[in-house]
């Protein structure tokens, strides 16, 4: 088959707890919705194509490679950036080697991101990488990073995590001028520590600086105070996980109410066309795809105990990313962001 | 009136955004539940004595004392500091004076913590008070510390949040060996920074190591997975609002539903027994009342912005924590720790 790497996703075959039953079953789901991607697949081909023989979408939009090896779930970065020849490795060397735009693994999020630098490095004026993902909010999706890679930041991070968080909402939200937010535990200017302050006075000087609303606080995440909401790794992590807890005990809790009694089971039964809406529109599957910014390709992570309706979702969102040219269109606005930002330094110079 | 201070709460009453009007509306459902409970209430005497004479049952049991000066919910607690005769200073007094055995305030929180640290000092041993909070949970309520106080922790301090969210979930959930976790954003040990490894490490060697269950992440919050979570001032103030504002998005949007139509209004008409049950237990009135630990003196902090409902719950955990004699019960599982810990010292020494 003729492949331009423009529309062409590696795939880790064998990362996930179930893999790689739920890895080619979600392929299949998402090559419904993206009628022009390809997919070149990394793996076990004894276990690997038997499935895909079975799809009746896939199996003409997708390559098999063999590759030997697997990252475990509970493997040490370093013992994963050992393996020559793991699936996760090879599809991220077709990132590097220009066969596919992008990568998308449901395995180990440790090795993924080491050897995603490793192999693709960071962007140019890109100190360290960030995570970020979509969550629901009262006023629609909010891109929320870093969530997790980096569990100490500077200001520069911060700043940084905020221009490109910019643009991932700008791209994938397609908001053309979303609000960002700087998480904080207060929203007057004094409040949190020396790194916050300096990150917001940074930002309200770039050029992003009329779409900076200044600080926010946890609850405005899900009121959808700002599009964009900005974050160490560290408490970006425990706050995504706290509301996906809160939304799941409500949702556990809803479901013990309408199965209480036959008078409750049909009062849901009457509600249901909303409260269906509801369930869907929280579902974490539809969440899925946390992305990995600041590298030279397209790095998607689908969270690794998904089904394949949650890994369809992070397939749409790599190729979002990859049909709209994001690694480009971030690269030249951080040059942008750069060039502005290096005229008038308050932050000092990068670490990286 | 005859008063035992054991039974006396000191109370703020102009702290608040509906304040003094609030504040007596709350006094008096709580009274109802506390029949015994006397309060001595500092303010504008001109406000509050009309207030008080429209009640029934808290006439009887409320003295008034005239405090001239306001603590502003905007003012900076250095500014606060210098109101000589504000109602939250006299009312802190009265803890020290041994007139009241605790105090609560719906003001300014910096100004508490401020003005509570200095007339009341903190307990022996205590590096730095912190603030607890109850949050719901799949399995009951739980025990959520440092709120706020601290944005930044050392392991010792972590350590001495865990010693008291323990002895405060004995006494105010009535759980004999509450369970602790230490909030990361990961479950391995290896998990997160040095501060949260160090901590952990002197929690398993600690008296109260067999109630130590490790590194908890933020899902498990509401999922239950122990009774207490213990944190830094930043990463728990996060959570906890995010946790708040997913319940409230959830909360706004059933509404949303059950309003949509004839069909899903009768449905909620049908399943109206458990949906309220299940709005009471979310209600964040029912989690109102923080309480800053660690300090000579029982102090509680309602939110600022809660309805009488809502004040009248953080009289409750006042109450419970004064009747059970909580600073006696720190103090001593404190001395205790604290012996345990000099022993076996991988903290070195407080800073304080």
């Amino acid at each position: 088959m003729a492949m331009s790497p423009n529309n062409i996703l590696a795939v880790d075959g064998m990362g996930g707890d179930a893999a790689p039953e739920v890895v080619i079953a979600g392929l299949e789901l998402a090559a419904l919705r993206h009628p022009k991607a390809q997919f070149l697949i990394f793996g076990d081909t004894a276990r690997l194509s038997p499935l895909l023989a079975k799809t009746r979408r896939l199996k003409d939009r997708a390559s098999l490679r063999h590759a030997s090896d697997v990252v475990g779930g509970d493997m040490k970065p370093t013992v994963a950036l050992r393996l020559r020849d793991s699936s996760m490795r090879r599809a991220i060397d077709a990132v590097l080697d220009n066969e596919a735009a992008g990568v998308i693994s449901a395995g180990n999020t440790g090795a993924l991101l080491a050897l995603s630098k490793i192999v693709l490095k960071t962007l140019k004026g890109i100190d360290r990488p960030a995570m970020a993902a979509i969550a629901p909010s009262a006023k629609g999706d909010v891109v929320m990073l870093d969530l997790g890679l980096n569990v100490v930041c500077d200001a520069r991070n911060l700043v940084e995590f905020a221009m490109m968080g910019e643009i991932f909402a700008k791209l994938v939200l397609g908001l053309p001028t979303p609000s960002l937010g700087l998480l904080n535990i207060g929203s007057e200017e004094g409040k949190g520590n020396e790194v916050l302050r300096t990150a917001a006075a940074a930002l309200r000087e770039s050029p992003i600086g009329a779409q900076f609303y200044g600080f926010v606080e946890g609850h405005d995440i899900a009121a959808g105070t700002v599009d964009v909401v900005v974050t160490d790794g560290f408490t970006g992590n425990v706050a995504l996980k706290t509301g996906e807890g809160a939304l799941k005990l409500v949702g556990d809790l809803l479901r013990r109410v309408f199965s209480s009694g036959p008078m409750a089971k049909a009062g849901y039964i009457l509600a249901r066309g909303g409260l269906k809406r509801l369930r869907e529109w929280l579902d974490p599957r539809r969440y899925n795809g946390a992305v990995l910014l600041g590298l030279n390709g397209v790095v998607v992570k689908s969270h690794g105990g998904t089904d394949a309706q949650g890994f369809a979702h992070a397939v749409d969102v790599a190729m979002d990313m990859i049909s709209n040219d994001f690694n480009h269109r971030i690269a030249e606005g951080l040059a942008a962001m750069d060039r502005a930002l290096l005229a008038s330094e308050p932050l000092g110079t990068p670490h990286g």
